[in-house]
């Protein structure tokens, strides 16, 4: 859930702000009465990779919490100084240190209740290399058949898994946009 | 540009914060010292869309900084409890007061120098009723002659009229995503 009210302090002068509409403004934001100070808070984006290696694809098995122990597929919160391109690749190297070539965007969902935007493209796996980074248990490849559907992780890598595959059926591979 | 070390006081308790990398993270982040509390810092969206009427596309120009006076399309940052789409179709009504039905998204656009991504849908407009808010001071309908390139706001606003019109000629709409 998105926590509310999270900003205690004012990040340029420590003193303790309060929530209120500003002016021009039409909803309530941290304004520090010190100096004035207004604190946005937005939604973040995790970007991550549907990586393929013929019929296979890779998944993650996460070494962190939340949902520790569960499959998913390399994505982590975008960065600065990066692109959403940028965010996906490295992801997927830190994550499984597998080898891709980036693809189209291929599902993008905005997950209000905690206020994410999670954005998945394909890729191509370039070779088998895996070398899972300190936040994977394990990385490996997954026939259809062999995916793990009640261990997955997020919902937003449930409905891009099974995107993947419906696409693959059909043979197109359109965006698919949507919420949860 | 983006502002580095910006966050001076944890937002939870106003101790000074200092930068330093993190266990287990591979980035400096603001640390409390006294709490522990990681700052992250992350990129945000901006989402709008392409009002179009007829042959014609709806700009506003601006009432506020930056860029003042100049010409955008209508847009805004994402905010905390809607989906990429709500925000966009917030921002149409807030700008401009248009009615319009959201189309397929059209742009992603990364701006790695100021963190952000802007992301614009395409929008049939359902009526002409125009009903500008404080932020704009005027809005109307351009053809393609008309549109006043030398007076856009923002360079992913004129990427992405320019995508616009393209696609028209060439009767197709795919997502252009790229980064500046």
């Amino acid at each position: 859930m998105i926590e509310l009210r999270r900003i205690k302090h004012c990040r340029a002068c420590g003193t303790p702000v309060g929530y209120k509409v500003p002016d021009d403004d039409n909803r309530e934001r941290a304004v520090c009465p010190a100096c004035g100070l207004i604190h946005y808070e937005n939604p973040l984006n995790v970007v991550g990779t549907v990586p393929v290696w013929g019929e296979q694809v890779l998944l993650c098995r996460r070494a962190i919490e939340p949902r520790h122990g569960f499959w998913t597929l390399p994505a982590g919160f975008m960065e600065l100084g990066e692109t959403v391109e940028d965010g996906a690749r490295r992801e997927t190297v830190e994550e499984a240190g597998a080898n891709i070539e980036l693809q189209d965007l291929f599902t993008m969902i905005s997950v209000v209740r905690v206020g994410q935007v999670h954005l998945f493209y394909r890729a191509r796996m370039t070779d088998t290399t895996l070398d899972p980074g300190p936040e994977t248990l394990e990385a490996r490849l997954f026939h259809e058949h062999e995916v793990p559907w009640d261990q997955i992780a997020f919902r937003t890598v449930k409905e891009t898994l099974q995107h993947y595959f419906a696409c693959r059926r059909a043979g197109s591979y359109p965006l698919q946009c949507s919420s949860i």
